[in-house]
């Protein structure tokens, strides 16, 4: 298995000024008090945030947009905007562009994961999501708007516990998550080996496994922190010792040594370089997150 | 959760001479290549070797014995004696102490674990094994057969991949194995939470999930051994970091950071003091292990 990772999708170098990664793993209740929705309004700038939804990874977006425009407004947001791309052309809209340009935060929908990557990708709307982000716009996505934030991406797969290279099929993401493999629906959809198949393919990366109604905020510091009602399942595969994944056949269970796993719930927060993993002092009685946890604090770029 | 454990199930001092443990997923094949009981009358000395088998575990011994007959016969095994007990009075039955002080290998049935281990612990059965067993007798066990070798024994549960306190329920085990806790059936029944749980609640323990037709041999050196057409799983609390097991209720997931797990197949050992993990050098394309693997070196007590 041999994926290219493009041009471009390395961390920036000033780091400090680049937007959160808010990405959700589906299933976000959607009213006034959705936890998840709600921080994801947060750490946009509150009710006078200006939000453009996209539901292209959606094949029936009439049916998602409502849901968004209701929770969203809900939660106080009026500078509302949603976009659509069947086409490859949809994505050079001076509409779109413009609304983008503008936002305070984008927010991916769920639907086909390979819709949206194959349909934005190399786009003018790709490239300036790419530019804005860099300087400070926050990124969201439920579901495939979620998985699609990693460089490299889980376009399929099947559910079950057991790791094995037939169970999941990686394609290029939109490039968001350099070192990152995200995947959602996990405990619902049973994605715990598809998720260790791919992270044993290349242990230097790390599998972030999304519950529904759940989500992780990466900040421009590295900083994961967990929002919502379930748990973020981390496979870290840095300090795996071996593995046969690329010797027994694609359907056998693969095996290996080392893998570290940690399951994370509102309030725990991961260090993406340093691997600390912080504990809420109190269990957490809410789900809620201060702003400064989710968005580095410190001039952001506009 | 607290348990006790009793007195005399650490490991003894003289390690060197006491049994191999061998504990099998359930449901192994049972004719002549059956590679998991091929291993185990290997380990016992070939078909020269004296088995006697407990159905304890079993609520229909007559369809367990009788299968077991046939396998172990087929495996050339003459001196075969079987032995089940209903109640504890059967546990002191002289016939019965006379084969487990005579025999080179014991071997528990499928069943209930609860049975098991509540019809023969504290029984004359019971100390005769603990004795023997420190002396060199080795000791198998399949499915609940294999539970009931632990310290602290998996006594049931349900399936699913998310750890939960309500998953599980602990209880003490017969206790040849003090720092190990063994499930079985374990991909098959989509264990892992359970196990999870289990080690959550005293990170010391590791946990081992061994898949059907599939057993690991510990010897006397601590050194585990995986044969079978599955894979071992294992659960390593000893690193965690943190776990908020405690203070969530029972039935939510429970959250955690530092778990290191591995997935062993046929060939693969693990050094259970250093944890040490060696993978073959070449790709299994037998399950057969040596005896010298299975069986540490060296004068062996009878």
């Amino acid at each position: 298995m041999h994926i290219q990772i493009r041009e471009g999708q390395a961390l920036p170098d000033n780091a400090q000024r680049r937007g959160t990664i808010f990405a959700v793993g589906g299933r976000e209740a959607r009213y006034e008090n959705s936890a998840v929705l709600s921080q994801f309004v947060s750490l946009c700038g509150g009710p006078k945030a200006r939000l453009t939804v996209l539901s292209t990874a959606s094949r029936e977006p009439q049916r998602s947009v409502a849901r968004y425009r209701v929770a969203f407004s809900a939660l106080g947001v009026n500078d509302l905007s949603f976009f659509h791309q069947d086409q490859r052309e949809d994505a050079s809209h001076p509409a779109l562009l413009a609304a983008v340009e503008n936002a305070d935060g984008v927010f991916f929908t769920g639907g086909s994961q390979l819709k949206l990557v194959s349909t934005i990708g190399g786009t003018p709307l790709d490239s300036i999501l790419r530019e804005r982000h860099r300087r400070g716009l926050h990124l969201g996505g439920s579901s495939a708007g979620a998985s699609a934030l990693s460089a490299v991406m889980i376009a399929r797969g099947t559910g079950r516990s057991t790791a094995r290279l037939s169970s999941v099929r990686l394609s290029p993401g939109l490039g968001f998550l350099s070192r990152v493999i995200v995947d959602q629906h996990f405990r619902e959809r049973d994605r715990f080996g598809r998720l260790l198949a791919a992270i044993l393919c290349n242990p230097s990366m790390r599998g972030f496994g999304l519950d529904e109604d759940t989500a992780f905020a990466l900040n421009a510091s590295d900083q994961v922190s967990v929002v919502g009602n379930g748990t973020l399942t981390i496979v870290d595969g840095t300090h795996l010792e071996a593995t046969n994944i690329d010797e027994v056949p694609e359907d056998s269970p693969a095996a290996f040594a080392g893998m570290r796993m940690h399951v994370l719930s509102a309030g725990w927060t991961y260090g993406l370089l340093s691997g600390r993993i912080e504990k809420p002092l109190l269990p957490a009685t809410t789900t809620r997150l201060p702003v400064d946890v989710l968005v580095t604090s410190g001039k952001r770029g506009r």
